[in-house]
């Protein structure tokens, strides 16, 4: 069922996707949790774009017609959040690709069916990890599950973990980049969804963008790995990363496979 | 209509408004959006401030009436803010000087609207960018709008740009002091109001308290500019820089011109 | 009436408790304030535990059982995070043992009055400063009034300053590690707090896992102090040390006496 992706072209793609975001700075609304807010507004000013992250619902929906990209973030599941959500995803249907990262729903019921809903609502995208993937999904995040569950959901997946995998249902992508002091930062997968919202608004093809996306924070990842004493200097070194990033290092560090 | 600053005591006054800052130690109570709260406090504590920066209704008016000056930040637009500013400029009124700083007011008419109230009630201080004086004067930011802007608003107009420009409507001050990396980091603008609360808590001449945080935050700027390797290393080297800084350092690298 | 500690055993227990730390990777779910919420999580994460933060009254019951440790942190003192530290204690008591900040206290007669409500459902430990114990307990902190307002509150008080000192009412004892940049970061008290909450999830003696917190804390805090070069990289240096301190550097390190 599932088509092997042709490598060279979704990493060649990838990578310059990186370009596209230094040369076009898109604007990224980010509904994001009060832990992750700073953290995520400084990886995206790092790659050039523009973030916002007003949940107001008197205002939100004029900041999401004005952006290129929307990032849906459920880690502060409050009752503020929700309805921000539901607006902003009213204002980007059919006009800007969105980004669900359905934090925790494995510690929290009521939120899995939150997410739930949300999936049909249409994202272009679901970020997560393996025990968010199992909670939503009701089974491990095998290849095929993961294609499975995309295919149902009419969305591209980009699962977090040693090695990432990126499915949109027919082609299958392994990024094998990151560092093991990501797992000590907080917000860092919640960047890697502000990352893959930023990657959207350059790159039309949504399963390239999410590969781009995972490629981008996992080779900053290991840049700051080489420089980092521990997780306070990580956090730094990786904005530094993000910042100083081009395109011929990426292309010489990532480690892609269909 | 302009009378020139006579530069040499602006210049020596706002140098010596960081002195005061170490000695007083000034409480000051920041309404800020949740991006910029912990930066911000960083900033203020950096420079030896006691920040504070409660939203509740029940407590707001007593911690305002125990702090030196107040922060009015716009960045999160929320419903809670709203009231608490409200009140915390009822309980400010006459008694401590305010800033407020409207955050994004060029991408939402809802919140410029609310800024444009608030600017009714008498801040000391209207510290933003350009794009968001545009969006408030309703005119590019020259040097003669902001004086007539200042002027109307019956407010000092501390605008962040490459160059910063300090106007009450009367004198006018440019401060060449910053580092592109500024922008590159969130909340920077935000800690720069911050920065002119507390030396409005500390330096009575409007004017020149709002110089004195523009030479301050920029010169830290540039001194951390000189350490960085990207915006993250960015942040962490101007808290170094804003604690280190001394007034020596300050005159001899303060670039202000009338 | 003060019974002095075994100080070679609190010591060595308190010591012993950083391997527990690593080898459980405890769950510890913060009801804290904004500004700290980042920070905070980044501390556990550094230690190897499992922050939670959501306020949601629909879901944090049940974060709160799947919890080992809750810390309530009153430093904005919000109604949604009043209704949550409610929510939240419901679901610990008799499970879990949990810790109060009463931040601020001192500046807030309303907050104040909140904390001794809490203070009544049976906290495992308060973490304070001294103000704010002089606010509760209506009498400066020395050793006589630490040990009867403990027993008073049937609760161990951690009480943060030049040196900390711990009571239970029965056995007291003061640490001498720390720095003086502490005090120049925000929420450093508040990650003291949660350090407590994450101790109290591997070391049954809450005595001696309030010890054990604020030497890990202080510690830390001296390795920090010996690379930074002030609060921007102190603040990153500390997660750096936290991640990196071992059982034999705690040991030789602490500054424990009854």
């Amino acid at each position: 069922m599932q088509a092997p992706a042709a490598p060279n072209d979704v990493a060649e793609n990838a990578c310059a996707a990186l370009e596209q975001l230094r040369a076009n700075a898109p604007r990224v609304h980010c509904i994001t949790n009060a832990v992750a807010q700073n953290f995520t507004a400084n990886v995206l000013l790092s790659l050039g774009c523009v973030p916002s992250m007003t949940l107001s619902p008197e205002e939100i929906s004029g900041f999401v017609a004005g952006s290129d990209a929307l990032l849906v973030n459920l880690g502060t599941f409050d009752a503020e959040r929700r309805e921000a959500a539901g607006l902003a995803i009213d204002a980007a249907a059919k006009k800007i690709p969105w980004v669900l990262d359905p934090v925790f729903v494995d510690r929290s019921a009521q939120r899995a069916d939150f997410a739930r809903t949300l999936i049909g609502r249409g994202p272009a995208v679901v970020r997560l990890n393996r025990a968010e993937f199992a909670a939503l999904a009701g089974t491990d995040a095998t290849t095929g599950a993961l294609a499975a569950f995309a295919r149902e959901s009419k969305t591209v997946i980009g699962l977090s973990g040693e090695t990432d995998l990126v499915g949109d249902g027919v082609r299958i992508a392994r990024v094998a980049n990151g560092h093991a002091l990501m797992s000590r930062v907080t917000a860092m997968g919640c960047a890697a969804s502000a990352i893959t919202a930023a990657c959207l608004a350059v790159e039309p093809d949504t399963f390239v963008a999410t590969v781009a996306a995972l490629v981008i924070a996992g080779v900053a990842g290991e840049l700051a790995g080489e420089k980092a004493q521990g997780p306070g200097s990580f956090a730094v070194a990786i904005l530094d990363a993000l910042y100083n990033l081009d395109v011929a290092t990426l292309k010489t560090r990532a480690r892609m496979t269909a």
